[in-house]
């Protein structure tokens, strides 16, 4: 295999091609302990010190408050979706989602198994037939609520939510999946926030939970421990054995982005990477965007030609020249490239060079 | 590192060392794709060729009856212990747990949390001062519950139950965590069958549940839909995203298991190696193990010298030489050497090799 490949895979996706290449040079020999990182006891010496320094350098990258705890737990953001009505839903209170898309919509269907969901569409087709974000401002009606959720980037459609909802005193929680650490974020607005790490942080397997110290010890009974927040904060994410190949993955993703800058520089990449994507769909004749400028998302950027056929055939040759993963969500079709932080600026480079190619082709 | 190291961790254990170097070989360009299989869509092609070659491999290698649904999850045997009850414990139903040793009180202790559950007590110390199973046939009170729950190894005391408690037409639940795939079992016996994957099918992180097609489907309303048997059954196990890489090195290890000839050559191995230290440690005068010999795990061997601060001399001492994780769990102290499938029997010749120095040494 010659061929220089860009995975745009939407998740799992890329990971940094400097953890990959470090992960694959000890795997079987870690610290000079003569065996696999994954083969050891997480409740040993060298594990713990992985999981306090990953937590230590991640508390740091993302500028995570000191009253927040921070939780490496399992089962995905759609164990989340029931997680968090079981842990922070009481029994006679009701919860408010705001819907944006696939999966937020997907959270409060979860949702509603274990109590009384509101849910408010917040995404509407504007004047220009994009998809645009109508309201931020929920302090008129959120207080009622034990939280409010939504989420900050819809993966299916491409719409990122970059202001950060006024919901008062709520308490404000987020699906942070797709955008997480993509970009600073003033986690002190939130009373939780999280993400499956699939896309910015490791392999899918390990998720990653920010919760404010206050909102822990308000489980119901019938909460499974490995999702009860209080009892996960106070046994370190370790009540049972943690996914420490994924979760020692995911150190190494922190311990490079500090290198790197911290998430200041991230986030200029990763604008720099979205600005010039965009900025060619939108001056070509064949490709559109169908979202509001100002909800394009900086990880998924979505286009069209407006012809089924010739979206596969955009597909097809992409794929043979290296581009990969570039279908839409079987929901929308059309193209979707997910740029997250791993994807380099010369992937983007690359794949509107055929995006140019391909136009002239088929004008 | 030069000197040979032998891995006895009770879990995250030792993995087939062929499975990997296989893994690390191809971690970066997985079928020649050039990325690898941590980094692409677990609903494309060549992800859904992996899960659906691994259920083939796993059907063959244990002989799973054709009306038995094979799932990979998230959680561990922790989560399970909580999503055996939501989805098979009924309103106003109750289940039966064999208590017989930590683990399987554990799961009683989870279980609670969501239903009624009775607790029997079914080891006992001996006249010998041996851990004994004292009953296995429960047949005359097991149908008035909707299911009777047992761990088939106990991890920590090394007390491994190899009969399967006769339940009459009960629904029997085992959690085969630390044992599974050791040795061939009689998969109709049981209505679902368990097993976090970090001791014996890979690494920490996937759970591998095997259960009856006529159970699925009595979820109660407020399960997470990623333990709901029948929704994760109808999805193939993907209704969220699968912890891809680690049931990848499951798939490995199911090939290399059927390539070493399946599960009754590992058996015998396994066998092999388990007499081969319990009969060192019966003629030693400074090693005891306190297990009954019908229930001496095949896969923990515990054994203590009686004398604390020897113990402590002996893990120390043995940790030098290479043989690692020796020391028995916190509660119970003393050594345990954990010999799963994937130890070999150099290991264990190693460390009766040591234990015999270090008695001519200290007696």
């Amino acid at each position: 295999m010659t061929q220089q490949v860009f995975n745009f895979s939407a998740g799992p996706a890329m990971i940094l091609p400097t953890v990959l290449e470090k992960a694959q040079t000890e795997l079987l020999n870690w610290q000079e302990q003569g065996t696999s990182v994954m083969e050891i006891s997480h409740r040993g010496k060298l594990f713990t010190e992985l999981s306090e320094q990953s937590i230590i350098d991640l508390r740091k990258l993302y500028n995570v408050p000191d009253n927040y705890k921070i939780l490496f737990l399992q089962g995905g953001a759609r164990g989340q979706f029931a997680a968090i009505p079981m842990n922070l839903l009481s029994e006679n209170g009701k919860a408010l989602y705001l819907n944006s898309g696939h999966w937020s919509a997907t959270a409060a269907k979860e949702a509603r198994n274990f109590g009384e969901i509101d849910e408010l569409n917040i995404v509407e087709t504007d004047a220009e037939g994009n998809l645009a974000v109508n309201r931020m401002d929920f302090s008129d009606i959120a207080e009622q609520y034990d939280y409010v959720h939504y989420c900050t980037n819809e993966t299916i459609s491409g719409v990122e939510i970059f202001d950060i909802p006024n919901v008062g005193n709520a308490v404000l929680v987020a699906d942070l999946s797709s955008n997480i650490m993509s970009r600073q974020i003033d986690i002190s607005k939130f009373g939780l926030i999280y993400a499956g790490a699939q896309k910015n942080l490791g392999p899918a397997g390990i998720t990653l939970v920010i919760i404010r110290e206050d909102l822990l010890g308000k489980a119901r009974k019938a909460t499974p421990s490995i999702w009860n927040y209080e009892t996960q904060a106070n046994a370190d994410s370790m009540i049972n054995t943690p996914p420490t190949f994924a979760w020692y993955l995911c150190s190494l993703v922190f311990k490079q982005l500090l290198a790197d800058g911290g998430l200041d520089v991230i986030e200029a990449k990763n604008r720099a990477k979205a600005e010039l994507l965009y900025n060619y769909i939108d001056q070509s004749k064949l490709y559109a965007n169908k979202v509001a400028k100002n909800n394009r998302s900086l990880m998924n950027v979505t286009f069209v030609t407006g012809n089924d056929e010739l979206d596969k055939k955009f597909i097809a040759e992409a794929l043979a020249e290296g581009l990969q993963a570039l279908k839409g969500h079987k929901v929308l079709g059309g193209m979707r490239a997910s740029i997250y932080n791993a994807m380099s600026i010369e992937g983007v480079q690359a794949l509107i060079k055929f995006m140019q190619k391909f136009e002239t082709e088929n004008a």
